[in-house]
Formats: structure tokens, C-alpha cells, sequence
């Protein structure tokens, strides 16, 4: 059997540079804070882990049981570190809270993309262990939050910010969350999708308000119309994709690629099982998970 | 109850720079390809997706059964799009497969950063459905591939590379690899430790010519000596999370920031159970997961 083995110890020292700092860890003072609150912070110094933006720290983490993805967004070179979390899980707050505590984050917005039906999410329970975080839902979705969207409007974390996007058609009111197209916000863009659009797939449109034609055209007038790259991180993914791009699934996407009659066929011929949890999942999620706690959410 | 609803539209204009277009798109030929294969190539436009370079298109891949995390790493910018797999399962071959097809890349090495003992490695699978791919595994762990590395040894696609680090104690044979520290290379760096290193873990050290002593001082000598922005890829994670920083590493993992004698004792008092695949993976995976086809490997 022929063996390859390669060493290029010889052009090394001509391919090397010296080892870089981290640069972006220079604390920008900036006028916008919107966060007074004092803390205690743990002393961990921040790194960016999505390295298209120096400021912004960006972590993907995973429920099993609903394959639910959630997100934690964070501006590290502004001095509060303020962070958000797209559509934590209630079983898993404590783990996002202990990871955002570790990072020295200020926790001030969970979000919601929209009112699932899979699974109970955290942003109740969040708001009872993080006095000040503001629950946020889009104000088509007629549930329970701090902070109700309305399209085009921007949720701001020091320096940066997500636009909400609507995408109806899974639920009526579903949101998909997008980073800003200026030059100092993340590139490319990452497009926060819920279950609007999936990796290779879609949300179903047989609850919630679900409508197959309106999932068709939230797709491609809000989605498909952002540029190819694009990072697509959805709501939910079944066989451990973890990202897409905008340019993927235009060419890929098994349904969305059809035209709208397809699509529709598509959809009212999925066949799918009664949802398990949404007898459960939807009216906790109404109220931010939690429903013996009405008052406080 | 009170919500902050923030418009921020009016400022938009001033905040907004218009749509950048990818940059990465234009090829830069090169004289060091070593891949002269003719293949049929997707025609989709492959986007990075680990923006700190515009070369890496980058994917982690879940497996849910043994929560395994495999690599796809491509120079996109090169034109034949060099790519490699690390730590492949056997089942998820297919998956793996048509997205590298999707994305126009061509694999060229299917890696391994140990024997496993939990799942069967994809690479010998990997091989008999795309000629020409190179299995790769460290000469320590005694095991069939087609490329063997030493310490040092780097493995080069397109202009970007990784360097084999021998980080022994989970098994005799472990390796970390790690992305090139080149200004052209990613940035941050990224560091595939196998089960070297987990995030806020470690692998078990009680089989496979596993060593406790010897994975504490891998870590420190060969993980934790990198800048504390490099990002850390477990081949594992049992908890949701998808990647860690060496500077998160030093600072919270609960083994590794015991001093040598205290690691050794957490380690000797794990009381696992013995693994219940390891009879059938260690045999399998020693010869890239195909017993019955060991002449093809």
C-alpha cells in the first residue's frame, strides 16, 4: 500500500507568521449602551468565535430530544458584553446560562422566532434567574413577551443588531432574525430562520395559522433575497447539519426550489403525524413556558 | 406590563453600507495542486463558512446516536477545492457525501484523530464510494490507512493545512490536528482534538493504551499552549455544544485545570461503564471500519 507522507517542516519558517492577539478584545466605549444594571461578571475575557465580525461572539447549542438549535449572540468589544438568545429550551437554561455567565455576558434579550410546537421554551424561566432580560416575540405571534416586533424592526445588542424579518407560513407569526448588512456588522450575514426555512427542508403548514403558500413567499422574498452567502441557522435540524447558506438552498432545497403549485402539492401531501408536543408546547410557549407564572412573563 | 419596542429605521441610512458581494470567489491558481483527478463537479458556488478565512469553507457534522462531531474542511478558493473529512461515521457516509457533491468540493482525505472505540469510522466506506480519497491516521495507532503521520506532520489541501499534533492518553495514538498559524491561514486557529480534549471534558483514559498522566500533559503541551482564541472542535460533545475556545479550556474545563495528581485521581474514579461498542468499533475502525474488506484499505 502507497504511503503519502508529507512534511513541509523545510518552508516553515517561510509560510509563518508570528502568532496574532486576539485584536478585537479593545474595549470600544461606545454612547449606545442600553444597559445599566450592574453585575457580577466572571473574569473570562471573551473570545469571538464567529471571526467574520472582531466583536461579535456567536455560539450554536443543541437540544437532542427536539434537535432544537439555540443561539447566543454577544457584541465582546462593547464593555457590557450584552447578549441574546434565539429560542432557548426550557430544560437547557441552565447550561446556556452557566456558558453566558462563564463568557462574562450580560444577558439582556431571549428570543423567540416564533411559537413552537415541539418543544417549551426558556425565555420564561430565563427572565425568573436573569432579573432584566426582556422576552422578545414578533406581535403577529398575539403571545405573552416583553418585547413584541414588528417587521423591519431591529433588536440591538451593543453595536449590533438583528433585523426581524416576517416570514409567515409555518405560524402566522414567525420571524426570521438577520444580522445588519453594514460594514461593521458580521460577514457574511446569518440569517436566524426558525422553522421557516431548514436545512433542505421547511416547517410544516398543517397548525398555528400555517399557510403553505404564504411559507413559499416568505422564503423568497425575504430569505432567497438576501446574498448567496448568507449563513442559514435554523430553528431545528433532524440529521446534523448544523449551517446552510442562502445560496444552498436556493439551489438545493428540495421544496423551496419548486415553483409555488409544487410546493403547495409538497405540503398538503407530507403526511405527517399529529405534533406530540403541541397540546403542551403551544400554550406554554404563549406565555414564555411558563404557565403558572402568567404574572411574571 | 411595560415593553420596549425599538424602531430603529431612521438611522438607517447612516448605519447601512450597501450589500458587499463574496470575495472569495476569485481563484487563485496555484503551483502546489495535488490533485489531478478528473471528477464531475456540482456547479453550486461554494461560500465559506468560517469567514475568519476567505479560503475555509468549514461544516461540523453531527451524529446523534454517539454524539460524534465529523469535519468538513475545503479550500474553496483553490480551483479543484481541495477537502477533507475528519473523524467520519460509517452511517453518515451518504450525508457527507452528497454535500461535499452539493458544494463542489473534491474530497481528497477521509482522517481520523484516533481508533475510535463508541462508533465506525467512515473512512474505509468513504473510499470505496470515491476513488483516489487517502484514509489518514497517526503510524501510533497501529491501524491500515493509506497516509500515516508522525508528530509535526502536516496535511496540506489547497494553500491551507493542518498540523498533526500527537496528543496521547485517551489513546496511544490520538492526534489534535490543528489549522496552519499563517497570516493566509484561518483565523482564529481551530483545533480538532478528538477525544483529547472535550469542552469541559476530556476523554476516558482506562482503555486502549489510555494513560491519564499522558493526556493531561497532551493537553497542556499541545492544546493549551495555543492562543486563547483558537477554537476548539471536540469529536464529541454529550451536552449541546458545538465548539469551545483553548482560552475557555484553561479557564473552566473542570479536569484539565486540576494539577497533574488531582486530574489523575478524577480520572481513576470515573466508574464508567465498559463501552459498549468497542468490541466491534476498536476491530473495525483499526482497518478505516471495513473488516470484511480489508485488501480495498
Amino acid at each position: 500500500m502507497p504511503a503519502l507522507i508529507f512534511r513541509v517542516a523545510s518552508i516553515r519558517s517561510s509560510l509563518f507568521a508570528p502568532i496574532n492577539l486576539p485584536h478585537f478584545l479593545s474595549s470600544k466605549p461606545t454612547a449606545l449602551s442600553l444597559f445599566s444594571t450592574l453585575r457580577t461578571r466572571s473574569q473570562m475575557e471573551s473570545y469571538a468565535t464567529s471571526s467574520g465580525s472582531s466583536k461579535l461572539l456567536f455560539r450554536q447549542l443543541f437540544e437532542k430530544e427536539s434537535c432544537t438549535y439555540t443561539y447566543l449572540l454577544a457584541d465582546v468589544s462593547h464593555p457590557d458584553k450584552p447578549a441574546l438568545l434565539i429560542d432557548p429550551v426550557d430544560k437547557m437554561v441552565d447550561r446556556d446560562l452557566n456558558l453566558i455567565n462563564e463568557l462574562g455576558l450580560k444577558l439582556v434579550y431571549a428570543m423567540n422566532t416564533h411559537v413552537h410546537a415541539d418543544h417549551i421554551t426558556g425565555t420564561g424561566l430565563i427572565k425568573t434567574k436573569v432579573p432584566g432580560v426582556k422576552s422578545v416575540i414578533s406581535k403577529a405571534s398575539a403571545s405573552k413577551a416583553d418585547v413584541f416586533l414588528e417587521p423591519g424592526d431591529k433588536v440591538t445588542f451593543g453595536d449590533l443588531f438583528l433585523e426581524a424579518r416576517p416570514t409567515p407560513g409555518h405560524t402566522i407569526g414567525c420571524l426570521t432574525y438577520v444580522t445588519g448588512d453594514g460594514a461593521d456588522q458580521p460577514q457574511p450575514r446569518m440569517a436566524f430562520t426558525g422553522d421557516t426555512l431548514l436545512i433542505r427542508g421547511c416547517g410544516r403548514t398543517d397548525f398555528q395559522g400555517g399557510n403553505s403558500e404564504q411559507l413559499y413567499e416568505s422564503v423568497h422574498s425575504q430569505i432567497f433575497t438576501l446574498p448567496n452567502d448568507t449563513l442559514v441557522y435554523p430553528a431545528h435540524d433532524y440529521k446534523g447539519f448544523t449551517v446552510s447558506t442562502v445560496g444552498e438552498e436556493r439551489q438545493y432545497n428540495p421544496r423551496l426550489t419548486k415553483d409555488k403549485e409544487g410546493f403547495k402539492a409538497i405540503m398538503e401531501n407530507l403526511n405527517l403525524a399529529y405534533p406530540k408536543m403541541i397540546d403542551v408546547a403551544v400554550p406554554a410557549n404563549m406565555v414564555c413556558g411558563l404557565q403558572d407564572l402568567i404574572s411574571k412573563v
